[in-house]
């Protein structure tokens, strides 16, 4: 069993194409739906605080969609703790990084005034929809699903009922997509920033919300996919697996909460190769590759260089020096970050995570309600 | 589809043995659980304006139930709108029949002062835990209950993925057993009056308490089943058939807010036989021995008569006689509840439908609320 993984994949959209994310948002929804303001919901399992790798591919991106968005656009990120019980079964350590993942979010920069910050557990109406759609999920549809076979290390053919499977395979891991339609659902989201082993899920929930539609009428939003390439960050130390909180090695990752020296090691004792000179091959050079990688992500968006364009600036400098530079770069990006993280957990801020926490909870359900009270008139409740 | 059937099976204990239900709970019930008092939960489709089988079969009890029970015994009502929705897809019908089912319930004789009588779905907390029980509910298990194959009319060796199974067998209708737990276990019930075809379910829902026990520590209680041999009422037009709401004929069922001369004319026309004299037999006069059980079960406890007691009591009769007596006996019973449905319905009562409703709804929140912080707490949210 995998814990711990985010299975809400991080949006990676190209931003080197001078068109806000906003932008495209706006004028992609417009074309279809011209009345309705957008809603953007995204969600990530509490697993404590992010690596450099979930910050990257993710978190960066939802600072960005938020900053970026019209002022009707309304904003909503989940921390998707129900979800986490399908794999997580240490309940202090569910506490602890539920918390630990709510105060990383506001310390990389979602303002809880601005975007609705909130625990799936806390809405009820979640799980309640849930049930409603799962009156008329089939069965044969969701055991075609691959989630749950790559969360058991299955073949792609396997079936929920094959003798080795039934005896491991619980209903929530099974009907975890039917959940995840629900959370997208019931807050009438019309985009959803996911990566493409999401797309299947995201296909899944308009078909719930069409299916439902066609059986009492127009109520629920069939969203629409913010689909684009994946931005992996790589581990340090084996630069051909994604940088992940499971492998045993603390020295894979960079948690963004790291101090400064503990950036600098890690990245000193970061797997290269001793070709002189620095250069940007994925395939030839991994590790140096991803160095390259992680600085191209660190930028801002404009006059952004890329992995190639950064290569040819650090060509000459010797491996120590260009590591120099990436953990001067991190150290750079993550300080204010980091010093954040510490005063919403440990210091002056620890009201303030209570008040966003409450304030979220709130804002959630009322959005939530708003859904259901038409959900419920529309079926007779 | 079989429609608007109640799973929720009748409590038909047998009443003669000069015990009453209250004091056999009790005694069952502190034999192995010396301090909490006890709990009684029991549920009923919201199937409109019940027929003399549901409420002999069921609803009778539930007011002998609540009427004996000690001043420390809480009961609760459930309408299982939820689980309706399995099979139910008519949302005035359903707004109808749930409001009727609440009217027949209040005026049966159950008092919303004394029991929790509330919908389902107004209590949020019901789905909630449903979703907690399933990260943990085998799919083997699920896929071995019986229930969800009745309700198809497949054979009992039937899997969820037979390739003709799979096109109409929904995720609701799979995993009902596990909201059905929550909803026993939401409420901390101790005692759970069913029928034999729900005992599978009450089992499952006991092995979910034990389950989460055994990983988080003591929150859930394991209920024990009130379980008893069927109350069966049969057809008045087709007596090897159980009196229902599904079969065409209208004749074939009395419904407890017929009047005077409806009950009179069903009554008259009931499929009985020639032979002359009454008698019991249930296999050779299965028409008159079906009226000879609707006697034996509207009286009250005391000093009740067999059927075949009450046999020889109208032995001499003539067919038209007997009916007579019959339908004067109905009559009797059911002038006080029919009177009150429609003053509950369509008269000076329709404000006290709704209090009862309200009160039923907040009292079961703070029900399941309770349990839900303990539940939150063991697993980490």
């Amino acid at each position: 069993m995998i814990r711990g993984r985010s299975r809400w994949r991080e949006l990676s959209v190209s931003l080197r194409d001078h068109c806000t994310l906003a932008n495209r948002i706006r004028s992609q929804f417009y074309s279809t739906r011209p009345k309705a303001p957008p809603v953007i919901f995204s969600g990530i399992q509490p697993t404590g605080i992010p690596h450099l790798g979930n910050y990257l591919g993710a978190l960066k991106q939802w600072v960005k969609l938020q900053n970026d968005a019209s002022p009707d656009t309304t904003l909503l990120y989940s921390l998707v703790d129900l979800h986490a019980l399908t794999t997580q079964e240490d309940p202090d350590q569910l506490r602890q990084w539920r918390r630990d993942m709510l105060a990383a979010l506001i310390a990389v920069g979602l303002n809880p005034d601005r975007s609705i910050i909130f625990y799936q557990s806390k809405v009820p109406a979640h799980t309640e929809l849930m049930w409603i759609l799962s009156t008329n999920a089939s069965m044969g549809y969701l055991s075609r699903m691959t989630q749950w076979k790559s969360k058991l290390d299955l073949p792609d053919d396997s079936s929920p009922f094959d003798a080795a499977v039934k005896m491991k395979l619980k209903l929530g891991l099974f009907s975890y997509p039917v959940l995840q339609a629900a959370d997208i659902l019931v807050h009438r989201a019309t985009h959803v920033p996911v990566g493409s082993d999401q797309s299947q899920h995201l296909e899944f929930a308009r078909d719930c919300a069409n299916g439902f539609n066609h059986n009492y009428g127009p109520v629920l939003v069939a969203p629409d996919t913010l689909l684009s390439p994946a931005k992996r960050v790589m581990s340090l130390t084996r630069p051909h697996l994604k940088m992940s909180k499971s492998h045993t090695d603390p020295k894979s990752r960079i948690m963004i909460t790291d101090s400064r020296e503990e950036i600098e090691r890690k990245v000193k004792s970061a797997l290269t190769d001793s070709v002189s000179g620095i250069s940007y091959d994925p395939t030839g050079r991994p590790g140096v590759s991803n160095l390259l990688e992680i600085l191209f992500h660190l930028q801002d968006d404009h006059d952004q260089a890329s992995p190639q364009e950064l290569a040819k600036i650090y060509e000459a400098l010797s491996m120590r020096a260009f590591k120099e530079q990436v953990s001067g770069c991190i150290e750079h990006h993550l300080r204010g970050i980091r010093d954040a993280f510490a005063s919403l957990v440990r210091g002056s801020d620890r009201k303030r995570l209570d008040e966003a926490m409450m304030l979220g909870t709130n804002k959630a359900n009322q959005s939530a309600q708003q859904t259901m009270d038409s959900v419920r008139n529309a079926i007779g409740l």
